[in-house]
């Protein structure tokens, strides 16, 4: 069995790590890390989990956690992994950072974004942008994963073969998202309360949320030319869920046909996309509480744009299922252990 | 592997039963019956089941199913079971009704609260009401389990211990049930439209409500005394979920620990039923998507009644999760296989 | 003009206030009292009111809004309203307290259940309870005036007619309310956020909530003998409305038409209070935005009991509506000025 | 008293014209047409209006209807008001079509996005959209009045001051609009359950939408150049509101203070838009119930864009509000009366 610590585990993306893993045949948690709640029992924090997690919430002690467990998930704000990280520890441990910290090559752009001074810039160019289905082989090589963004994941997925075809002009990008209100967090804030978010929508980060940066540098990879995009996150009253809009001009004439082929050359074989039937469009609610990434396309000849659309739960493909993919990969286990999670209708 | 055939399988009911019968190790849908649907692929009415069931819908054909499958579950409005089931196919297969056809014993109460006529009486003594807390044995050995309803699983489990024990007054007994918007089906109707269901409560149903008599007749068995309870139950604008609050006076005086001793008695050894802490009061995100029943109470000694509360998601332990239970109950198998669900949060 | 100010303004009842205002002929605020935002614009607070409040919040002294001011409405925490007021302020002014610190006559029994010590005793028997269809007389009189809780309001309206004809046995009433979550506050809570009310519901303040004695007081006075009840609290996924679920035993047989003609009695010429027709069922929807109480009732001749309903807009007839209902009784205005408020659909 | 007809009164369009002339003190409705509840009580429809509206549902009779009304509002499908207009009925009342039949003024255009034979084209040329801060003068000297798209509206109003002022580059114009549930209507249908639509979102009608060639016509109008644009719709699990973000590139460099200032130009004088403060987005919440829309800009020097954002609540500024707005003009009645609305929070 895998030893699994938790840095964050009463957040809601350290909680969704929690009801994974208590599904996964090869792990299990031997740290319920939570600043918040030491001492208090996990399953008083999240009660869904009474019963079947008896542990009690402990302290973020990374260099003791370090020698307990055989991977450490780090679910936590900007910036504290980058502060507990060094040599010994992940000498001793794998890391799978669930925050912002190692996902961005540049260190300047990492600062300027999230006005925050990087604690271990020497780590980040060893860090494996954790995107399993673009960077598998690197994964499974890696001691430190940075996992995704849950925005990023699914923009970055939704236009991923087209950048890499050079099917589209990626000057001409233009990413509008909507979220689920758990991407928000479960801190306790005025905006996130049910009667201020409830019936209600509103776009926020315009021109300015953090994971702009880490769309355009993926996309770049893939496009082999610099990316610079707009990208809107909208919060939408629903717990769950991320929809991807994408509007880019075509650089030639495709069909429906060729268009799909390229998807399917990069997805056919991939077990967590869904390229969907012609003119059914993707749906949030079509893959929650599943890992998988559905897409589907349009071409407008009337604009020459075509409009690529993603849905993934935030909590899942987004963040923590995502995160156990990674840790499938880098401990050479089924990539899909734990992760066999049928989508939830209603 | 157990072959089962689902008749009314595009009902909500219908496609709890394919999401988890997906994940059972022991058992392959064969059948995917739904009128409406006739030929249509299956995961185009549920696209959650995309490239996880290639099946076609077919039709009700209950004859032939009986010749292909080992059980046959009928997720199908009232009457549909009884008037298609006969001994040949009884003989053939095993059958578990998640309609009301088979819970009632008494015909004159059934055709009086439904307003149908019975079309197989013949089979109301040998069915065996699939309450399988209560009825494990019976289970065990039956032809033709009759699935409790959503309302009736949670109004009945909340109280039955209290009632099994004699310690409350049965006369006063009335159950208050909230519940999420499944439970009123897929059809497409006027009131259950999101516009009209969204941000509004009512009552309905109120002192005529079918489960009623569904409840009278258990906690009847269970106390052995005749019960005529007020069931009120309420429609609540959440997708999945019901909440039973019960109000009954004591018999006698008792202490918390003396009333949670009994719960413990009747349920500490069962797995899916969740008897929580002190003052932990039952919420129905916390049993989302899994099997479970949470249950506590309070004591009040101004009014000398005790308040009871249940929470469970019905589509799961109120349907199809147990449905799968008596399933696994029927065929020796593990009671719980399949039904490792962890509750979802948020 | 009759000259208002608020303390409290940007609570949600505050903010009720404030559009229930902005629509009245005969009042204007003069004071946007809010300890939170001193000297920011109101309108960045509700960005709804921008360009309809230009006024910045202003702290909360009551000694200098005594003069400016010809009512005061607070609508603050418990206790706050109760530690500020004196003679010379009441001299001075009316006021309108929205908190519950004059609605109970024994102070006993508030210090008892609000857990509290009343700072001003003395002004307990002068305060009017201010629930306009049946203390409508001595509103008109009052300086001081109670207004109602939300629950309360509901819960009372909806029964009180039986207790005073003496038609329900006063030792079997229980109450089941359900709320939406604007009742709850714009306080910064984990259990109020998004995530955590959305898709859920739960009892809370189970046989200990204080609206308990200010029903039971209310009801007392109503019956002439002293009130014991249950009354249990439900927290549901929607912004606003309360529906009151409540049962009772019949004293005698009586019928629909009886029952009705008692409700007539109360109600036919009351303007807020509507009595449905035979069968329909309060919704909380068709009372949105409104100061409208809804009712009805069904007999159940099996169980011998009565089961009463009752629907509000718990921010409107349940807060801010009635407190400007108030308002215009004791300013000798048309009882309904500025609550002309159709209710909104869907 | 002007007296109003309405045609589809029991759609919620239909039942939002009601709600709006309740309070109007200048109109009372003569004719509550709805072909599907002819005879029925209004309020046994619309419980809301119970003791509001006496009046029974009545047919679709607009010959009988222009001899009591001085003005016609037609809620209805599309083909409706074009299939039942004349001269005869044009010479005694005025009409305002709710539904998209004069909307655009070439016919092919029409008869090709709604795939119907228009049948009254002769009357396409006199009718005069009813934008009303666009086309006020026009409006007023109207018999009949093409009342705009609810996307429509929010569509146009918000990027229109950058169009007329040639700030943008129409080619690279992309509208991504998110909108409520109540503007799919009140049919009986699968995809508008409860169940379906709740925590949900989705992408429809992707380079199909009919209120397409509406938004072009009108900005082609505003920029003097043939406009085509993409037009991406969204279904969000809410009841009302439209929040459209919309994209293009600059013309030439422009400051926040130039943008500022066009939008001004345009709207400073205008009651019903409301542009907000630099940074503040507009949220769908804080117009519910009104008139209102709100509007906002961002420019983001990294891509030369412009990001526009705007909000209105569907069924009143996008539908019956400025159905009402129209009819003030075209009665030389204040442009206000009725429409004094304040949105309604939480």
């Amino acid at each position: 069995m895998i030893k699994v610590g938790i840095i964050g585990s009463t957040g809601y993306a350290g909680g969704e790590l929690v009801r994974i893993l208590t599904g996964h045949r090869e792990a299990e948690i031997v740290w319920y890390g939570s600043r918040s709640y030491i001492d208090q029992k996990y399953a008083s924090v999240y009660q869904n989990m009474f019963q079947l997690v008896d542990a009690r919430c402990m302290d973020d002690n990374m260099e003791e956690l370090a020698k307990q467990a055989d991977v450490i998930f780090t679910a936590t704000p900007q910036g504290l992994c980058a502060s507990l990280v060094n040599e010994e520890i992940l000498s001793q441990t794998k890391i799978i950072d669930l925050s912002a910290d190692f996902r961005i090559k540049d260190v300047a752009v990492y600062e300027k974004w999230y006005n925050l001074e990087h604690k271990s810039p020497q780590f980040i160019e060893e860090a494996v942008y954790g995107l399993c289905e673009i960077n598998r082989e690197d994964v499974k090589k890696a001691r430190l994963v940075a996992n995704p963004g849950c925005y990023t994941t699914c923009s970055i997925l939704t236009a991923y073969p087209l950048a890499k075809e050079g099917i589209i002009d990626m000057k001409t990008l233009i990413v509008d998202a909507k979220s689920g209100t758990s991407g928000a967090g479960r801190g306790a804030k005025v905006p996130n309360l049910y009667c201020e978010v409830n019936e209600n929508m509103k776009a926020y980060g315009v021109a300015s949320h953090r994971h702009t940066p880490e769309i355009e540098e993926q996309l770049s990879y893939a496009s082999g030319e610099e990316v610079v995009i707009n990208f809107t996150p909208h919060l939408v009253p629903m717990n769950r869920g991320i929809l991807a809009t994408e509007y880019a001009s075509l650089k030639k004439d495709v069909t429906y046909e060729e268009v799909k082929a390229i998807y399917d050359k990069y997805y056919k074989d991939e077990k967590f996309v869904r390229v969907l039937d012609e003119g059914v469009y993707p749906e949030t609610k079509w893959v929650e509480g599943s890992n998988y990434v559905d897409i589907n396309f349009k071409i407008d000849p009337r604009t020459n744009r075509i409009i690529m659309m993603g849905a993934i739960d935030n909590l899942v493909k987004g963040a923590a299922g995502q995160a156990v993919q990674n840790m499938n990969l880098m401990f050479g286990l089924d990539e899909a252990e734990g992760l066999n999670l049928v989508p939830m209708f209603p």
